[in-house]
């Protein structure tokens, strides 16, 4: 999906101007550190511990692999701020829109409430959403993120389904 | 994904045993009846018109091109009785874990209550995650589905999130 997508672009927040870009290999470290700077994703077991790194560079790159998925890094400073995963879903439902489905958002602890998840969600529903040709936008959130949950009602974003989950 | 899958294959519900296989492009019909035949889908604008057909037949060749994807029918006596859409995502949370997820899960209202939806998704995630290396299911039903909830509880689905959408 990237060449639809035109990256890298500068969005801007309050801690300043921001790149957006595909991510890369040489990014690992610093998403597994992401992932892991979150007590929900902590709790699931993303706490960054090096038996894991081999799983989440398998993870990567079968990302990158995916011409309907990216995962997507904001870098400020030249240090990873920031990332989401965009997923292009054909489907049936609703005369067959395909939807954009966003997971996995995370913004440094650090830098939170500077505008950085509000300017990448932006950025996925006005730009990436239409160049990718998807109608709806789609993600869940865990219930325990009330902060979350807030955001994602300012963008716009309707909470109308209860998402279920079941490991296996 | 179909190799893994091992389709067609047999599953059981209280109407008789039915069939479980990939859509062909001849199935197309049947599943925008079976999409209109549901007033939450019906309220979206999905009510079966020819105009929408076209679309209805790019998703469902996308689908069907599309690795990670797969539209999945049940056939019980040489008709189309349902069907459910399985997407393998990639992602770097949860320790690198691919996901299973699991759209347009469709019943004909006519064979509700029949175990035919509780087969379908046993199977989802006893046969089909096991052999996609899913370690975790996937679904959001909208919050006005109450009967689907309690549905999704009882196989062992958590309401641990909320679904947000925006149409863009």
């Amino acid at each position: 999906m990237l060449a639809e997508l035109a990256l890298p672009t500068e969005l801007a927040s309050r801690a300043g101007a921001f790149t957006l870009r595909a991510a890369r290999d040489g990014d690992l470290d610093a998403l597994i550190a992401l992932i892991a700077n979150d007590p929900v994703s902590a709790a699931r077991g993303d706490v960054g511990s090096s038996e894991d790194r081999d799983d989440y560079a398998r993870a990567l790159g079968e990302i990158g692999a995916d011409p309907r998925n990216t995962q997507l890094v904001a870098e400020l400073g030249g240090e990873v701020i920031a990332t989401m995963q965009l997923t292009v879903l054909p489907g049936l439902a609703r005369q067959g829109a395909s939807r954009l489905q966003v997971e996995t958002v995370r913004v440094r602890d650090d830098l939170r409430s500077e505008g950085i998840g509000a300017a990448l969600m932006r950025w996925a529903s006005d730009v990436a959403a239409p160049a990718l040709g998807a109608r709806l936008i789609q993600l869940t959130s865990d219930a325990a993120r009330t902060d979350a949950h807030r955001f994602y009602e300012r963008l716009g974003y309707a909470p109308s389904h209860i998402g279920f989950k079941l490991s296996v």
